[in-house]
């Protein structure tokens, strides 16, 4: 067992305090990782708060994690000491399914294991990483190129990811309208990923003050979605809407956005069922998907892109000391875009 | 102005009645088919009842058409006189945008011009099958196969092509498990072709005493709704679901039949939004998909096809002194599978 520490929730709803407590030792096909940084995700709120259910304390949030690889099992083959990695949202899965077997291990069927709030082969939970150290697989751990920065690079693995994945699966590219909606950690990501891809895109956010952040990221047209008629104006426009939104919100009025044969990719998942209008989807042969995350090679290859077009996260690097904080101010949208937390400030 | 009789409601809601009107006289381009038969779609109902808001009267219902060819025009190259030819539910469209130039005139931007309830190019009121005879432009006119009976042939021009044209779009066939939601009028044809498709067929129908129905039409199982637990026993086998229902019902629950990847295709459109969670199409990137009908050359090639397999609709041929009656009967499921007007009855 390695000793470490980090930042937990004690009980669903707490503040995050300093934590103490044991990794496993490394196994033969094990990687320490010394973190350095590690992002903060909506979702991390949502499970310190145990809005969703079934949450386990104490709890050590963090999927979005970058460091450098300390030790090295016997049998890794991938790393060697001193590599750069990162581990996203999953750090192990059933490696037997069909899912597993064609690399989209995010939809294992015997259910991938979270990185946090999960509960390993072993049937202990598994911690995250605001912490100082995590022990990962190698097979479960990704290669940060070197022209990525570590703290710009963390919240890739799982904003970057989210997006990136189904732009790609749905064929996303040049000539291409895409509405993105929601300009948070997701969109951001979104709309550099949209425009490295050479899709024309539009930025649906209710903040108008995010104008110009989008027209930075590469978006060539920005929606104040509180204008009213904003949206019906844009009707049957988009190839492809990317819905990054968590809260409850109107599908109809972005269904209707998309042209014939147009697809809307839900990435946000809203807690309560949305209504949606059959007709928005049968008189236009629309889609709606879902997607989640991205298997291990897909967000290997997704650094690789952001890496390629020079597309890291925007981040605000904090320190551990101000995590509670932080999370209060991703509940009012204030942070552009992306929390990152360097874990040396832990001491 | 050729003078024909038919049924129509003269308001809203009213049983329907005799009706003499006109028709156009026989342009250049169209053809004056003597109706034999013509097919009661269950939107029939809803239109004459105005009930998704809009209707003219009065009006006559029917987009099920078939009858022969007994008048030419000039220039039509198409058709002769003593053709057996059928008309679905448009008759026109702009001819000019981009769906129509891809022979998909059924998403026309400009709008079809629907068989009835519709207004032409000249801003006159369009008149549906229940009558004698119709006036239609060669192009919007199909080609019934000589091996096919009229009378199941009508019910193809709606019902077959509204589950023909989703199911070849997405590739449904060979290997894939298809479910079908609804053994109406629209799911017994859907059963039909997947099953001629390839696909393995399970029914999904409230009515237990549609068992027998559904293995006679294809299906190599059946699922009685109405017993609790049996879609959940279902989760996640099914490639595709044809879901045929337009009566407010759970989406979700036939979205967790889906595999991953898998397809939720809408044909019916209940009068009100229906709540769909997000969760049931991320976790496993599932889609859920709108189908309008098909474009004329798709509805003739799905008539080739439906000759081919020899799988006509199953109809119930009726006088239309019967077409009130009948309409009381679809509202309570009482068909088997479509109720076919004789329009000889009329004398």
């Amino acid at each position: 067992m390695l000793h470490t520490k980090g930042y937990a929730a004690m009980s669903a709803g707490a503040a995050l305090e300093p934590f103490s407590f044991n990794r496993r030792a490394v196994g033969p096909h094990d990687v320490l990782i010394q973190i350095q940084y590690c992002g903060i995700c909506h979702s991390d709120i949502h499970q310190a708060r145990d809005e969703w259910g079934g949450s386990f304390f104490p709890m050590v949030p963090g999927h979005e994690i970058v460091g450098t690889a300390i030790q090295i099992g016997g049998e890794v083959k991938k790393f060697k000491q001193g590599d750069r990695v990162g581990v996203g949202c999953f750090v192990d899965s059933c490696r037997r399914c069909g899912a597993c077997q064609v690399g989209l291990e995010q939809y294992c069927e015997a259910g991938m294991i979270l990185t946090y709030n999960g509960l390993d082969k072993q049937g202990a939970p598994t911690y995250g990483g605001y912490s100082k150290q995590i022990v990962v697989d190698e097979n479960y751990l990704l290669r940060v190129p070197s022209s990525l920065s570590l703290e710009g690079t963390a919240p890739l693995l799982c904003a970057g990811i989210t997006t990136y994945s189904p732009l790609k699966h749905w064929g996303v590219g040049k000539g291409h309208r895409l509405g993105v909606v929601g300009l948070g950690g997701l969109g951001h990501m979104a709309v550099k990923i949209g425009w490295a891809l050479g899709a024309e895109v539009t930025v649906f956010s209710r903040s108008e003050r995010k104008r110009q952040d989008a027209y930075r990221l590469g978006a060539v047209d920005f929606v104040s979605t509180e204008k009213d008629g904003a949206l019906s104006e844009q009707s049957g426009k988009f190839d492809f809407v990317i819905d990054t939104v968590s809260a409850s919100h109107d599908y109809n009025a972005y269904l209707d956005l998309l042209t014939r044969d147009g697809t809307m990719i839900l990435v946000g998942a809203p807690s309560e069922p949305l209504p949606v209008a059959a007709f928005h989807l049968v008189l236009k042969r629309r889609r709606m998907v879902g997607s989640l995350i991205g298997g291990i090679s897909e967000t290997q290859e997704m650094l690789e892109f952001c890496a390629k077009h020079q597309i890291p996260s925007d981040v605000e690097v904090i320190p551990f000391q101000q995590v509670n904080e932080a999370y209060e101010r991703i509940l009012k949208g204030d942070v552009r875009f992306r929390f990152v937390i360097d874990v040396e400030s832990l001491g």
